[in-house]
Protein backbone atom coordinates (compact mmCIF):
# COMPACT_ATOMS: atom_id res chain seq x y z
CA UNK A 1 0.00 0.00 0.00
CA UNK A 2 1.30 3.64 -0.98
CA UNK A 3 1.80 5.51 2.55
CA UNK A 4 2.35 8.81 2.02
CA UNK A 5 5.41 10.86 4.00
CA UNK A 6 3.31 12.36 6.98
CA UNK A 7 6.95 13.29 9.22
CA UNK A 8 7.11 16.69 7.31
CA UNK A 9 3.66 18.09 9.10
CA UNK A 10 4.16 15.92 12.60
CA UNK A 11 2.19 13.34 10.91
CA UNK A 12 -0.52 15.59 9.20
CA UNK A 13 -0.66 16.00 5.20
CA UNK A 14 -2.88 18.36 3.40
CA UNK A 15 -5.44 16.94 1.14
CA UNK A 16 -7.17 19.12 -1.31
CA UNK A 17 -10.87 17.94 -2.08
CA UNK A 18 -11.48 18.91 -5.89
CA UNK A 19 -15.14 18.49 -7.32
CA UNK A 20 -14.23 15.16 -10.00
CA UNK A 21 -16.71 16.68 -12.66
CA UNK A 22 -16.35 20.30 -12.24
CA UNK A 23 -13.10 20.39 -10.94
CA UNK A 24 -13.73 23.22 -8.80
CA UNK A 25 -11.62 23.32 -5.53
CA UNK A 26 -14.23 22.46 -2.84
CA UNK A 27 -11.64 22.44 0.49
CA UNK A 28 -8.48 21.20 1.74
CA UNK A 29 -8.33 19.47 5.60
CA UNK A 30 -5.69 17.14 6.91
CA UNK A 31 -4.98 13.78 7.34
CA UNK A 32 -2.96 11.38 9.51
CA UNK A 33 -2.21 7.52 8.81
CA UNK A 34 -5.55 6.60 10.21
CA UNK A 35 -7.52 9.20 8.29
CA UNK A 36 -5.53 8.02 5.34
CA UNK A 37 -6.32 4.29 5.70
CA UNK A 38 -10.50 4.96 6.55
CA UNK A 39 -10.57 7.15 3.30
CA UNK A 40 -8.74 4.03 1.28
CA UNK A 41 -10.85 1.56 2.78
CA UNK A 42 -14.31 2.99 3.09
CA UNK A 43 -14.16 5.47 0.20
CA UNK A 44 -15.26 8.16 1.73
CA UNK A 45 -13.19 10.68 2.57
CA UNK A 46 -12.19 10.72 6.14
CA UNK A 47 -9.68 13.89 7.93
CA UNK A 48 -8.30 14.50 11.01
CA UNK A 49 -9.99 17.55 12.58
CA UNK A 50 -7.26 20.11 13.77
CA UNK A 51 -9.52 21.73 16.35
CA UNK A 52 -11.40 18.69 16.93
CA UNK A 53 -8.44 16.51 17.58
CA UNK A 54 -10.74 13.18 16.22
CA UNK A 55 -10.74 11.40 13.25
CA UNK A 56 -13.57 13.21 10.87
CA UNK A 57 -15.62 11.51 8.35
CA UNK A 58 -16.46 14.09 6.37
CA UNK A 59 -20.62 14.31 6.66
CA UNK A 60 -20.89 12.51 9.32
CA UNK A 61 -23.13 14.90 11.04
CA UNK A 62 -24.72 16.60 7.82
CA UNK A 63 -24.69 13.47 5.63
CA UNK A 64 -23.16 15.65 2.76
CA UNK A 65 -20.24 12.82 2.44
CA UNK A 66 -17.62 12.95 0.01
CA UNK A 67 -17.72 9.93 -2.19
CA UNK A 68 -13.94 9.56 -3.17
CA UNK A 69 -13.75 9.02 -7.24
CA UNK A 70 -9.64 9.23 -7.50
CA UNK A 71 -6.81 9.68 -5.46
CA UNK A 72 -3.35 11.59 -6.26
CA UNK A 73 -0.22 12.21 -4.96
CA UNK A 74 2.24 14.93 -5.30
CA UNK A 75 6.06 14.30 -6.19
CA UNK A 76 6.94 14.71 -2.94
CA UNK A 77 4.83 12.10 -0.95
CA UNK A 78 3.20 14.83 0.97
CA UNK A 79 0.20 15.92 -0.24
CA UNK A 80 -3.33 14.22 -1.57
CA UNK A 81 -5.40 15.19 -3.89
CA UNK A 82 -9.29 13.66 -3.88
CA UNK A 83 -11.58 14.35 -6.77
CA UNK A 84 -14.76 13.58 -4.78
CA UNK A 85 -18.54 13.63 -5.60
CA UNK A 86 -19.94 15.92 -2.97
CA UNK A 87 -23.14 14.69 -1.99
CA UNK A 88 -25.61 17.59 -0.48
CA UNK A 89 -23.90 20.01 -3.33
CA UNK A 90 -21.61 21.91 -0.77
CA UNK A 91 -19.03 20.95 1.00
CA UNK A 92 -18.22 24.06 3.46
CA UNK A 93 -19.85 24.23 6.38
CA UNK A 94 -21.04 27.73 6.21
CA UNK A 95 -23.33 26.21 3.11
CA UNK A 96 -21.51 27.56 0.09
CA UNK A 97 -20.20 24.17 -2.27
CA UNK A 98 -16.93 25.27 -1.59
CA UNK A 99 -14.69 26.43 1.33
CA UNK A 100 -13.06 29.06 -1.22
CA UNK A 101 -16.58 31.41 -1.70
CA UNK A 102 -14.38 34.73 -0.93
CA UNK A 103 -12.01 36.20 -4.29
CA UNK A 104 -9.07 38.37 -2.45
CA UNK A 105 -9.86 41.11 -4.75
CA UNK A 106 -8.19 45.21 -4.09
CA UNK A 107 -7.18 44.18 -0.62
CA UNK A 108 -11.03 43.51 0.29
CA UNK A 109 -12.98 40.22 0.68
CA UNK A 110 -15.53 40.00 -1.72
CA UNK A 111 -17.86 37.35 -1.86
CA UNK A 112 -18.34 35.25 -5.31
CA UNK A 113 -19.42 31.19 -4.30
CA UNK A 114 -22.53 30.06 -4.70
CA UNK A 115 -24.50 29.46 -1.45
CA UNK A 116 -26.29 25.85 -1.61
CA UNK A 117 -27.64 25.29 1.90
CA UNK A 118 -28.48 27.23 5.30
CA UNK A 119 -26.15 25.64 8.13
CA UNK A 120 -28.79 26.53 11.05
CA UNK A 121 -30.65 23.83 8.51
CA UNK A 122 -28.58 21.34 8.26
CA UNK A 123 -26.43 21.08 11.55
CA UNK A 124 -29.41 21.27 14.04
CA UNK B 1 -5.01 44.51 3.23
CA UNK B 2 -6.22 40.57 4.24
CA UNK B 3 -3.87 39.16 6.10
CA UNK B 4 -4.66 34.94 6.65
CA UNK B 5 -4.58 33.55 9.55
CA UNK B 6 -0.61 32.28 9.60
CA UNK B 7 -0.99 31.43 13.47
CA UNK B 8 -2.04 27.80 13.07
CA UNK B 9 0.34 26.82 10.54
CA UNK B 10 3.45 27.82 12.60
CA UNK B 11 3.45 30.99 10.18
CA UNK B 12 2.85 28.66 7.18
CA UNK B 13 -0.33 28.26 5.58
CA UNK B 14 -0.84 25.61 2.71
CA UNK B 15 -1.39 27.72 -0.99
CA UNK B 16 -2.66 25.66 -3.99
CA UNK B 17 -2.11 26.77 -7.59
CA UNK B 18 -4.83 25.74 -10.13
CA UNK B 19 -4.89 26.23 -13.63
CA UNK B 20 -6.98 29.15 -14.53
CA UNK B 21 -8.01 27.50 -17.60
CA UNK B 22 -8.29 23.98 -17.18
CA UNK B 23 -8.93 24.19 -13.44
CA UNK B 24 -6.26 21.56 -13.22
CA UNK B 25 -4.31 21.65 -10.00
CA UNK B 26 -0.77 21.92 -10.20
CA UNK B 27 0.92 21.89 -7.29
CA UNK B 28 0.17 22.72 -3.26
CA UNK B 29 3.06 24.88 -1.52
CA UNK B 30 3.28 27.20 1.52
CA UNK B 31 3.46 31.09 2.35
CA UNK B 32 4.29 32.93 5.11
CA UNK B 33 3.19 36.61 5.82
CA UNK B 34 6.20 38.10 3.58
CA UNK B 35 5.47 35.50 0.78
CA UNK B 36 2.41 36.29 0.89
CA UNK B 37 2.59 40.38 0.70
CA UNK B 38 5.44 39.44 -2.47
CA UNK B 39 2.96 37.87 -4.13
CA UNK B 40 -0.05 40.54 -3.60
CA UNK B 41 2.75 42.82 -4.78
CA UNK B 42 4.44 41.71 -7.88
CA UNK B 43 1.47 39.39 -9.51
CA UNK B 44 3.66 36.54 -9.39
CA UNK B 45 3.35 33.59 -6.83
CA UNK B 46 5.75 33.55 -4.25
CA UNK B 47 6.12 30.53 -1.60
CA UNK B 48 8.34 30.01 1.61
CA UNK B 49 10.40 27.24 0.85
CA UNK B 50 10.26 24.59 3.86
CA UNK B 51 13.05 22.70 2.57
CA UNK B 52 15.52 25.80 2.06
CA UNK B 53 13.74 27.74 4.85
CA UNK B 54 14.14 31.27 1.74
CA UNK B 55 11.54 32.97 0.05
CA UNK B 56 10.81 31.43 -3.08
CA UNK B 57 9.52 33.11 -6.06
CA UNK B 58 8.30 30.06 -8.50
CA UNK B 59 10.29 30.13 -11.56
CA UNK B 60 12.69 31.94 -10.42
CA UNK B 61 15.32 29.25 -11.35
CA UNK B 62 13.49 27.88 -14.39
CA UNK B 63 12.03 31.49 -15.72
CA UNK B 64 8.61 29.21 -15.65
CA UNK B 65 6.84 31.73 -13.36
CA UNK B 66 3.40 31.53 -11.90
CA UNK B 67 1.27 34.81 -12.79
CA UNK B 68 -1.68 35.12 -10.38
CA UNK B 69 -5.16 35.82 -12.22
CA UNK B 70 -7.21 35.63 -8.95
CA UNK B 71 -6.78 35.19 -5.25
CA UNK B 72 -9.28 33.19 -2.92
CA UNK B 73 -8.96 32.50 0.63
CA UNK B 74 -10.48 29.77 2.46
CA UNK B 75 -13.82 30.15 5.41
CA UNK B 76 -11.10 29.52 8.01
CA UNK B 77 -8.80 32.42 5.97
CA UNK B 78 -6.05 29.60 6.46
CA UNK B 79 -5.92 28.32 3.38
CA UNK B 80 -5.18 30.10 -0.31
CA UNK B 81 -5.97 29.30 -3.20
CA UNK B 82 -4.25 30.82 -6.99
CA UNK B 83 -5.71 30.71 -10.29
CA UNK B 84 -2.34 30.92 -12.09
CA UNK B 85 -1.47 30.66 -15.43
CA UNK B 86 1.81 28.98 -15.64
CA UNK B 87 4.70 30.00 -17.76
CA UNK B 88 6.51 26.75 -19.63
CA UNK B 89 2.89 25.11 -19.13
CA UNK B 90 4.59 22.56 -16.28
CA UNK B 91 4.17 23.71 -12.35
CA UNK B 92 6.22 20.27 -11.35
CA UNK B 93 10.25 20.49 -10.91
CA UNK B 94 10.00 16.64 -12.57
CA UNK B 95 9.09 18.27 -15.66
CA UNK B 96 5.13 16.85 -15.21
CA UNK B 97 2.34 19.85 -15.69
CA UNK B 98 0.71 19.13 -12.63
CA UNK B 99 2.82 17.82 -8.69
CA UNK B 100 0.18 15.30 -9.07
CA UNK B 101 0.98 13.46 -11.93
CA UNK B 102 0.63 10.33 -10.27
CA UNK B 103 -2.53 8.33 -9.50
CA UNK B 104 -2.93 5.65 -6.37
CA UNK B 105 -4.69 2.91 -7.54
CA UNK B 106 -5.26 -0.11 -6.39
CA UNK B 107 -2.34 0.51 -3.68
CA UNK B 108 -0.05 1.27 -6.53
CA UNK B 109 1.11 4.54 -8.06
CA UNK B 110 0.54 5.02 -11.71
CA UNK B 111 1.79 7.69 -13.40
CA UNK B 112 -1.17 9.67 -15.42
CA UNK B 113 0.20 12.98 -15.77
CA UNK B 114 1.61 15.01 -18.76
CA UNK B 115 5.69 15.34 -19.30
CA UNK B 116 6.13 18.90 -20.62
CA UNK B 117 9.74 19.52 -20.13
CA UNK B 118 13.06 17.22 -19.48
CA UNK B 119 14.29 18.64 -16.08
CA UNK B 120 17.57 18.19 -16.84
CA UNK B 121 17.21 20.37 -19.86
CA UNK B 122 15.77 23.57 -17.48
CA UNK B 123 17.33 22.79 -14.44
CA UNK B 124 21.64 23.25 -15.03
Amino acid sequence: MIIPNFTKGNGLIPVIAQDFETKEVLMLAYMNQQAWEATLKTGKATYWSRSRNVLWLKGETSGHFQLVKDIFIDCDDDTILLYVQQLGGAACHTGYKSCFYRQVKEGKNVVVGEKIFDPKEVYK
